[in-house]
C-alpha cells in the first residue's frame, strides 16, 4: 500500500457483505490505499483481521473513524447508513453504501460501473448508493442488452440464496440442513418445522418459514398491494441503474436452500428483434459476463458454480415462442460478491481513481 | 370393496407415483372398485403391498393382467406406457395415462376434472392422459381465472421438486443433503461437488448438477433452440387444457432441493381486467384450491406445508404494475398427488362412474 494514496474505510468489516470485501481486497494485485481501517460495532471493536498480510484492529463506529478518510465503504444494515453515511460524507469521505438508505434518493447515483460508472462523479450528498444484490445480479446482462436492443419490459422470477439476509442467514440454512439430513422429511406437510424443532432450532429465523427441503416466496417487508420491498427494489432499481423510468417490471421473489448466490429466471422484451445468436453475441463480448449457454451439452450456469466469482454468468437464453422480441434467460451473481462487496469495490475503485 | 363394481389396475404400483396412488386408495372413505389389481416390472413381482387392508400381490406386466380389467392406470415411464396403454384398452380397458406418451396426440384427451371433466368422456383410442405435473400444478387455478377473465398469456417460472425424477430423484436429493450436512459449502465453486464426490456418490445423477444448496435450471430433454421438453410440455398442454389453441406462454423450469411439491412464480395476463381482491374471491370457492394469501400476517404457501395434501395453494397475488389486465402468482401443488397420482386417481372414478 501506497504512502499518499487514499485512506479507506469498511464499516461493517465483520459482517456476510464486509468479509468477503477484505477477501476482494486481500486478491488484488495492488490496491490504491495507503490506508484501511476496519470498522463494526461495539460488539467486534478490538477484534483483529488481517488484510493484505496486516493485523488491523477494528473499530468500534464513532464519528472520529472517519478523520482523514477519503471513500468509507457502508455494509451495514440500513438504518446504521442512514445515520453514519452522511456523518462520514460531513467529514469528507466519499461515502459508498450497500444498504438500502440512500438507493431511490435523487441525488444519490445507484451505481454499477459497466451500466452507469459516468454516475458515479454527480454526488451532490457525497454518498453513492449499491444497488440490492437481486437487482444487481441481472444488471451487468440486462445493461449490455439494452444497449444494443432497448429494454421495455422485465417479467423476473428470483430464486434467491440465504446469504442475501447476511450471516445469521447462512448459519440458519446450515442448521436446518444438519438438522433435516438422513431424515425422510420434506414428505408430510410440516414434518420440516417438526424436525428443525426436534433438533433444537430456535422458532426465531432470518426466514419466515423453514429454508431447507423448502422454497418461501417472500424476502424484505411488506409493501403495499401485497408487493415485497425486496421485489419493488427491482423495480425501482433497475430503472433507475438503467436510466429506463418508464421500464415495465414485475418481480416475484423467492428464497431457496442455496448458500450463496442469486439465480434469475428473466423474460425480457426489447424494442426491437433480438436472435438468441445476436444476444449471446453481445454477452460474451462483456468482461463481466461469463456466457454458459448449451443444453444439448449439459451447459447452463448454476449457484453451486458460479459462488465465489465475480462474474455474472448467463444461459438458457431462448427466443420467447408467443412474445415478440422477447428472450428468456437464466442468470446467476454471487450476491456477496457482484452482488455487493465486489461491486462496491469497484465503486471505490472507480471514485478512487478520479480522487 | 363392492362385488359387482369395475377393476381397476394400477401399473408401475412400485414407483413413486404408484406408491402414492394406493396411498390415495387407502384413504379414500370409499372406491367404486371389486378388484385392485397391482403391476409393474419382473423386478417387483412377488413383493406383497397392503391395499385398503388387503395384501396384494405385485404382477409382472403382461397382456394377460389385463383381462377384464375396466381402468387401468399407468404409473411408468413414457415408453412402457406408448407400448402397454394401447394393449390395455385392446383388451377392454380404459387406460389412464399418467407418462408424457399420448398427451399431445390429438385422439387422447388431457384431463385435469376441475377444468375439463367432459372430455375424459372422448377418448377414441380408450385411453385418457394426464398433465404434466408442472403444468398440472397450475391448472385447477388458471382454469378457475380462465372461465372468469378470458387468459391470454402466461410467464412461468417453476421450482420443480426432485421427486419429479421419480423415487430416484427422491434417494439422490436424501443423499446429497446428507453428504453436505455440517460442511461449510457452497461458499466456493465446485464445493458442493466435491463434498458429494467425497461422500462416495455416484457421478450418475437423476439431475445434470449437483442439487443440495443449488437450483438447475434444466429438466427434461433437450429440444429445439434452446428449450427443454418440460418446458414446452407447459406450454402446449396449458393449450390444449385449458382449449385455448393460441394462448401465449413461456416457461422457464428449474429444480429446486425441495422433496416433492413443485411452485411456480406465475404472471397471468387476461382479456379482461381482474383486481386483486376478485380473484381471491374466485380462488377462494374452488373446491380443490386453497387460497393462502396474506403477507402482513406472513401467509404464503411453501412446498413444506403443501406436501402430502390434495389441494392446489395460492398465494403472493398482486396486480402487475405496469402490465395491464395481469396478476402475478404462486402457486404449490404436491406434484406426485395433484400432480400426478391424485389427478389420476380423479380421472379413473370419473370414467368408473361413467362405466
Ligand atoms: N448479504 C447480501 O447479499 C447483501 C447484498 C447487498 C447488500 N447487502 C446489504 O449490506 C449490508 C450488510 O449486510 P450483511 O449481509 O453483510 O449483514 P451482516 O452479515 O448481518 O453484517 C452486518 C455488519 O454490520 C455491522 N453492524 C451492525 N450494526 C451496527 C452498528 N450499530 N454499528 C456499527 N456496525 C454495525 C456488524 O458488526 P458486528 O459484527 O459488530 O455486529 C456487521 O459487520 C446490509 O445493508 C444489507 O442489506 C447485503
Ligand atoms: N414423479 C412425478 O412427479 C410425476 C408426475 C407426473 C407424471 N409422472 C410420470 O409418471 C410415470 C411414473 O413416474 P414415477 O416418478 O413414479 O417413476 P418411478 O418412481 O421411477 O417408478 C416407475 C414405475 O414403473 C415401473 N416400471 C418401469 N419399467 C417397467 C417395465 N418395463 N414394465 C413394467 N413396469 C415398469 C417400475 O416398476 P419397478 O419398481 O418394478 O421397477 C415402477 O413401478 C412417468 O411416466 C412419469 O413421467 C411423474
Amino acid at each position: 500500500m501506497g504512502n499518499n494514496g487514499p485512506v479507506v474505510a469498511i464499516v461493517g468489516a465483520t459482517g456476510a457483505v464486509g468479509t468477503t470485501m477484505i477477501d476482494i481486497i486481500d486478491a488484488r494485485e495492488s490496491v490504491p490505499w495507503s490506508e484501511i481501517r476496519l470498522i463494526a460495532s461495539p460488539r467486534s471493536a478490538g477484534k483483529v483481521l488481517r488484510v493484505r498480510g496486516q493485523d488491523i484492529t477494528v473499530q468500534a463506529l464513532a464519528p472520529e473513524v472517519f478523520d482523514g478518510v477519503d471513500v468509507a465503504l457502508f455494509d451495514v444494515p440500513d438504518e446504521v447508513s442512514a445515520q453514519w453515511a452522511p456523518i462520514a460524507a460531513e467529514r469528507g469521505a466519499v461515502a459508498v453504501d450497500n444498504s438500502g438508505a440512500f438507493r431511490m434518493d435523487p441525488d444519490v447515483p445507484l451505481v454499477v460501473p459497466e451500466v452507469n460508472a459516468a454516475n458515479a462523479s454527480e454526488r451532490p450528498k457525497g454518498i453513492i448508493a449499491n444497488p440490492n444484490c437481486t437487482t444487481l445480479s441481472m444488471m451487468a446482462v440486462m445493461g449490455a442488452l439494452h444497449r444494443e436492443y432497448t429494454l421495455e419490459a422485465l417479467v423476473v422470477a428470483s430464486y434467491q440464496a440465504a446469504s442475501g439476509a447476511g450471516q445469521p442467514g447462512i448459519d440458519r440454512l446450515q442448521a436446518e440442513i444438519a438438522a433435516v439430513a438422513g431424515k425422510d422429511v420434506g414428505v408430510r406437510s410440516g414434518d420440516v418445522a417438526a424436525a428443525l424443532a426436534e433438533a433444537g432450532l430456535p422458532a426465531e429465523s432470518p426466514f419466515p418459514a423453514p429454508l431447507a427441503l423448502n422454497v418461501v416466496p417472500w424476502a424484505g417487508s411488506v409493501k403495499d398491494d401485497g408487493w415485497s420491498s425486496e421485489e419493488l427494489k427491482v423495480r425501482n432499481e433497475s430503472r433507475k441503474i438503467l436510466g429506463i423510468p418508464d421500464l415495465k417490471v414485475s418481480a416475484t421473489c423467492v428464497r431457496v436452500p442455496v448458500v450463496t448466490t442469486h439465480s434469475l429466471v428473466v423474460h425480457a422484451t426489447f424494442a426491437s428483434e433480438v436472435s438468441v445468436d445476436a444476444a449471446r453475441k453481445v454477452l460474451a463480448e462483456q468482461p463481466s459476463v461469463v456466457l454458459r449457454d448449451d443444453a444439448a451439452a449439459g451447459e447452463f450456469p448454476t449457484p453451486a458454480d458460479v459462488v465465489g466469482g465475480d462474474p455474472t454468468y448467463v444461459g438458457r437464453i431462448r427466443q420467447a415462442l408467443d412474445f415478440p422480441n422477447t428472450l428468456e434467460l437464466f442468470v446467476c451473481g454471487d450476491n456477496l460478491r457482484k452482488g455487493a462487496a465486489l461491486n462496491t469495490y469497484e465503486i471505490a475503485e472507480t471514485v478512487a481513481a478520479g480522487l
